[in-house]
Formats: structure tokens, sequence, C-alpha cells
């Protein structure tokens, strides 16, 4: 309940992560995660006629299953914090309206999932809400279309583009008794731009604003680290992975190799050709929900920081020669038996 | 720190607003509320390239100012809440970048500063923060430009539209003694739709979830819309206030008329040519934080409502024949010297 350092929010009243789902597209369901997720679609249009309504309606089902699997009858649950990289964060607030929950609509481009956590998890340790539904969602279609051609256009694409993910994911939270899986507290990063205007290059624009999070929650919480047995970024791909790893040594903070993950490179096989790897809310939602709460309630890993990382460029401000501020949050997730 | 009601966050632990900042445009400027607001723009362009450029220079020297009056050093806000009607809310992210501030992206449209209390509030009183600023803006032009169409178009408006204002406001929260001008509580409103697909027509789409929000707040926290000296909507405009109190009368809702303002109706005369009203992001923010508070900090009115409403469309779902989401959030303000 109290803060304990600058941007760090601890959960001191426990909160609990009761369900969570992730839903993945076709292709995203051929790399090397497909077992982790609950649910892998066949068709990406969900028999809908456009992709926007697609995308809404895996969000929807994901979250009604999180509520489901939370033990939540349907619609009651308290809050719905949730976005996407859709202008006006449409899938989500379609989806707000169509299971007719109170909504806190945000926008922290791929970052936003861990936004929600972060968010939500102190509106529930605050005793503000007895639960929330923590969720974000991309679809590879809506999101060519939006920000760069249309599909039928077969655009090239350069190397360090990354490829946005057909994911949702969800977690259900709410107030716990300190048992489970758990939210232990979350980081509200700074916005920093370090001068990138290529919007094919976001990894590199996302690694300073990722590193200046970890490197805040580190001190905020006087951990390292090695106190967690994965620091899972997301989406920083490849290219961006490696620039991280360089800027954190920079700034003296320990990170072994074998510790950081990143969710963009771990969505899909380099056979699959997603060139820097994947991106988009969904990517880092459907990951966390998936693989990585997965593995920590099942005992195979004890902590887990996941950092969700977004670039906040429109295309407008691309078109303007803008360059690129990128933003991260993180949440830190246990298990506790005791 | 206790939630009460199903919906309405109340804030235990006291929280301040410590200062209260408004920006207007020229157009603005020269309507009924002028000397309200702290500055008037001369140029709506602000000696910038873009429109887009501008609208976050004026959010940033809005955000500032506020800051400032705080007493607060530059930069050392704990968190900056913050969103606007440009695609992926670049105006904001661009603000948060150029300050060097924690951040949290929102989006709840029209209802974005009112969001931004309402959970920034929380976040305050819950321990979590010490301060926080909230912010949004609008400008006519960039709304104009991704919303409808170029200016230089000069596209004719039905009578039913309303103008995106050009204008910011920021309220800096702190945590408090109890003392002074205080946020009491707030409430998160549910996703209504009833179907309206004319996106020149938001007053009615907005309208019910208003209504849904005001009778939750007031079943929340026990009172009746006489408990406040004003409920000030924004944006429902000359119209779709009409249908407030039309839809209030149906659920039962005494609330008498002298106590209903509309931000939107109030920003522009009829002269002026608005067609139903004002509307945008900084229109709820610059009365807010202008003429509302002020009032209430002067002790003219004792105990404000402010209820920010927002139309979750965008150009793609308007395109796609969607009908048009409302969400609606309230915030109770009241001055307290004892």
């Amino acid at each position: 309940m109290s803060r304990m350092g600058a941007q760090t929010f601890i959960y001191d009243n426990p909160v609990e992560i009761a369900a969570h789902v992730s839903v993945a597209g076709p292709k995203e369901g051929q790399g090397p995660l497909r077992e982790w997720f609950d649910t892998v679609l066949e068709d990406d249009l969900l028999g809908e006629k456009s992709w926007e309504l697609a995308e809404c309606k895996m969000l929807t089902r994901c979250v009604e299953r999180a509520e489901a699997e939370a033990g939540m009858p349907r619609g009651s649950a308290q809050a719905f914090l949730s976005g996407d990289l859709n202008d006006q964060i449409i899938a989500s607030s379609f989806a707000a309206r169509d299971m007719g929950l109170p909504f806190i609509g945000l926008y922290g481009a791929c970052s936003t999932f861990v936004q929600g956590l972060v968010v939500g998890g102190a509106l529930v340790s605050g005793g503000f809400l007895d639960n929330a539904l923590c969720a974000a969602s991309s679809h590879f279609c809506t999101a060519e279309r939006q920000f760069r051609f249309p599909l039928e256009l077969g655009n090239q694409r350069p190397p360090a583009a990354q490829w946005t993910a057909t994911a949702a994911g969800c977690a259900a939270i709410r107030r716990g008794s300190g048992k489970g899986l758990l939210l232990e507290c979350g980081t509200v990063g700074r916005v920093v731009d370090l001068g990138v205007t290529d919007a094919n290059h976001m990894g590199a624009a996302m690694a300073p604003a990722v590193c200046d999070c970890i490197v805040r929650h580190l001190e905020d919480t006087g951990r390292a680290a090695e106190d967690y047995d994965v620091v899972a970024t997301g989406d920083l791909g490849w290219v961006g992975r490696e620039i991280l790893l360089e800027l954190l040594g920079r700034r003296g903070v320990h990170m072994p190799e074998r510790l950081l993950m990143d969710c963009g490179a771990s969505m899909f096989y380099r056979e699959q050709d997603p060139h820097a790897g994947g991106s988009g809310c969904g990517c880092v939602a459907s990951v966390s929900c998936g693989m990585i709460m997965k593995r920590v309630r099942m005992g195979e890993w004890k902590r887990a920081l996941i950092v969700g990382s977004g670039a906040m460029l429109s295309p407008t401000s691309s078109m303007q020669a803008q360059s690129i501020p990128g933003i991260a949050y993180a949440a830190a997730i246990r298990k506790n038996d005791v």
C-alpha cells in the first residue's frame, strides 16, 4: 500500500493474480511458445467482416475466459483496464461495451498490458477495487492497415522492423490472502527519447526507456537483477535486446544474459521471417499470461520481472519527422505457497 | 482509501488540488468564460510548424505552470496522467518526454481529464504517489485534420456537431492535510452504447453513459444532486444536455435544471457559431481548472461534481459504420476551510 521508491508502487496489501489467459493468432501459434497459449486461433478474422471487429472479438473472448477462470460471474468485474494500438483504442472500448464493464482506457503502446497491471495492482492493493481485469490486444492486420500500408500493397519491410503479433492477454487480479500467484510491485517509467526517427527500428527507440525503467525498479526496490529468475522485456526484438544489454552495462547494472528474455524475440522462430521479432500490445500480454505466469505458478520460476515497453509514435508524428519517445513499465510477480 | 460503492473511489486520505491551470485558444478566449482562463493564446500555432506540435506546446506550458504554482520543482512530479484526442496520444507523450516525467497515458476521449483525476486521486490517496499532475488537451485543428477533413476543404458541419476546443487544463494534486481544495471521490463509468452512429451527434451518443455514471455516483455515495452546487458535464453540448435531462428523469433522478451546466455548452456564445457547443479533452479540462475549481476555491460553490464524458469512436470505426460507445467519469471536489 505504501510507496517505497520514487517510481515504484509496492502492493503491501496482497494482490493475487487469480487467472491469466492468453490467445494467439495462427502464425503466433506456430512459434516456439505455442504450447503455452490457452487458445490458438485457426482463423484470425474470427468470422468477422473487419480486422478491427476480429481484434475486439479476440480480446473479448480472452477477457471473458479470464473472468470465468477467476470464478467471477460474467460482467461482475469492478474495472476493466485495457488498451490497444488502434486509434482511440477501439478494440478495448468496444470490448468494454460488449461486456458492460466499468472501463479505464489506457495507452502505453506495446507496454499497455504491464501499465494496466501496475495501475490496476495499485487500485486493488489500495482498497479501491476488489478485483480488476487487466488486458491488452494487438492484431497484425489492424496494425499494418493503420501504421503502415494496406496489406494488399505487399510492402517491403527492413530487417529491423518488428512483426505485430495477433494476440491478447488478460490477467484477473483481486485482493488476496498473500498466497498463490502475486503481483508484488510495479514501476511507472519515464518517457525517454534519444532521437530515433525510424519507425522500422522501434527496438532501438524503446531500449533507453526500458533501461531507465529497470534501473529505477532495481534502485527503488533495492534488488539486483539476480533476484529475478527472469527479466522479460516486451517487445524489443532481437535488435533492441542487444542495445538494452549494452545500455544496462553502461549504467553499471549487472544483467546476466541468461536472465534476459524478450517477449518479441521469443514469439517467433527466425524461419517464420518476423524480421527483428514480434511486437504489439498483445505480444507481451499473451507471453506474460501464457508462458511467464504459468512458469511462475508451476514453481519453475520463483520470481519474474515483466518490463513492457512502448514506442509512442503515431503515423502523423512519423510523417512530421518527429523522433519516437519510448516508455516502459515493470511489474514483479512471484509465487507464494506459504 | 476504502471503496464505498461499486464504482466509486472514496479518497479517505485527503487529496488536495494544490494548483489548477487552464489555457484556452483565441476563439475560446472570446467566449463567456474568458475571464476564468489563466492564459488565452493569441496564436493557436504557438510559433510551431504543425498543429500537433502546437498542441503539445500548449499542454506542456499548462502543466509546467501548474507544477510551478503548486510549488513543485520542475520535473519533480511523481506521475503525469494525461491524454488527448490525437492518435496514440502524441500530445501527451511528447509533453511527458519534454518534461522527463513518469507517465501514465490515458484515453477516455473528451472525458480524459476527469479519468485522470479519478485514477490519480486514488494513487495519491492510496499512498502510492505523493503528488501527480492530471492533464488533458485538445486542439481544433489537430482534431479536424484527424477526425474530419483538412481545414482547407471548408467542409460543412451539421447543427448537432460540436466544436473541438483549443484548450488544456492541468490539476496538480498531492497528499493533503484535509484543508483547502479537495478531491473527495471519483466514479469510474461503464461504457454505454445505445446505437448512435452519427459522428456529428456525439452529445446523443454520450448522454446515456453520463446518465449511468451520475446515477451510479449518487447511489454509491448516498448523495442527491442537490448535495452539489453544480453538476458540470463535459461535453454534451446544448443538444446532449437536453437528452441527459430526459434520461435522468426516466431513471428517477431529480436533477434541478439550474444545477446542471455543460462545459461544452458554456464554452462559446451561440453567435460564435460552434453549432451544438464545444468538445474535446481540453474543454472539460480548461473549464474545470478555470471556472469550476476557481469558484469552489473562492467559496462561491461549496461542492461541485464534474462529469467528463467521452465518445469512443475512431475514424476507422465510423467508416465501418460502427455505433459510438460513450464513457463517463465523475469527480467530486469541495473546499474545506476548517
